[in-house]
């Protein structure tokens, strides 16, 4: 199919209606291809814009997909709630739960689970994972809060969030994947506050 | 490459000799190849027989692969550790260091992690990577123990231990992939005996 002219719906559609076009677009094709999948080509179409923009204003594939799940995730104010987390040291089950809430959340969770697919088997796809969880997550835990065990601590807590999401979403493991949200936020909810509590 | 014919080496292999030959051949192209990628067809190269005696002694591709890690992972003594951890309720850290250490062993690790790495975009090694577990671990404790909580049980320790193998040697975690197995082994053994405790 070929790309349609930028100018075609005329002089309306300024640089941030397109921008914001082509986000709208970006999201849609990420959650329904996931990332691996989708084509620049493909959300060109779907934004009704020529692929040219898209780079334009974006960069690569891989720079427009950082930014579409960043933006989503930052807009949950999951970092709020993980600094709550760190300073009562009693909020794990929140923790857990705004996780698994933001991951049913229709464009987070399908854009950010198809890259979770293909860490295993694809090598950008994992260097893209980890990154999305240092950008959003650790750096900013790390940036509010001085306490150096952070570096150990993090990382175990990420442990027991992964598989969690990966027994839920992917291998669907029966018993994880019918108790509620709120039940997984209970049960999980301690681990992860044994984890931030340790002493290094 | 053409295979070579059942009695290429004389009348001294005999049948058991023969399956042995074949076990040892796949052990070796499941560990390289991975699941995936690994064929009968290799297998039988590698074991100097023709394909058809693979079949006839095993059946399918995955028959012979659960065969394999099956065999492997229970002449590790596995379950016997994991029955000390439900009777004492204070062997976490031995469990956690039993599975990291099955998973380095060379045979089984490597078979065991190619199957992982392909559950979120091969649906035949997804269900057979739960099958693996379901038949290896839930039903043997399940077996052992009486307890009707292990159904919520079994499942929560098993999201702490997919997601601790999975940063550990799939993502590659810097900080998991660092600690020594007893250093995780006392990180993140409280958390399978708070599991394992739980009253339902």
């Amino acid at each position: 199919m070929a790309t349609k002219p930028a100018n075609r719906r005329g002089p309306r559609a300024d640089r941030q209606t397109l921008k914001a076009d082509i986000l709208v677009a970006a999201r849609k094709v990420f959650a329904e291809s996931g990332y691996q999948a989708a084509t620049i080509k493909a959300i060109a179409t779907e934004a009704e814009v020529d692929t040219k923009l898209i780079h334009y204003y974006f960069g690569s594939k891989a720079e427009l997909f950082n930014y579409c799940i960043d933006e989503i995730f930052q807009s949950m104010g999951f970092i709020d709630y993980l600094k709550d987390a760190l300073e009562t040291g009693n909020t794990g089950e929140i923790y857990v739960r705004v996780i698994l809430e933001s991951i049913e959340n229709n464009y987070f969770g399908p854009a950010l689970l198809s890259l979770l697919r293909s860490i295993g088997t694809h090598e950008e796809s994992r260097q893209l994972f980890n990154d999305f969880i240092v950008r959003n997550i650790v750096q900013k835990v790390i940036q509010q809060s001085p306490d150096p065990g952070l570096a150990i601590k993090l990382p175990l807590v990420g442990s027991q969030m992964l598989g969690l999401v990966i027994a839920r979403y992917i291998l669907e493991v029966p018993t994880i994947k019918m108790l509620s949200v709120d039940q997984l936020a209970q049960l999980v909810g301690p681990t992860i506050d044994r984890y931030l509590s340790l002493e290094f």
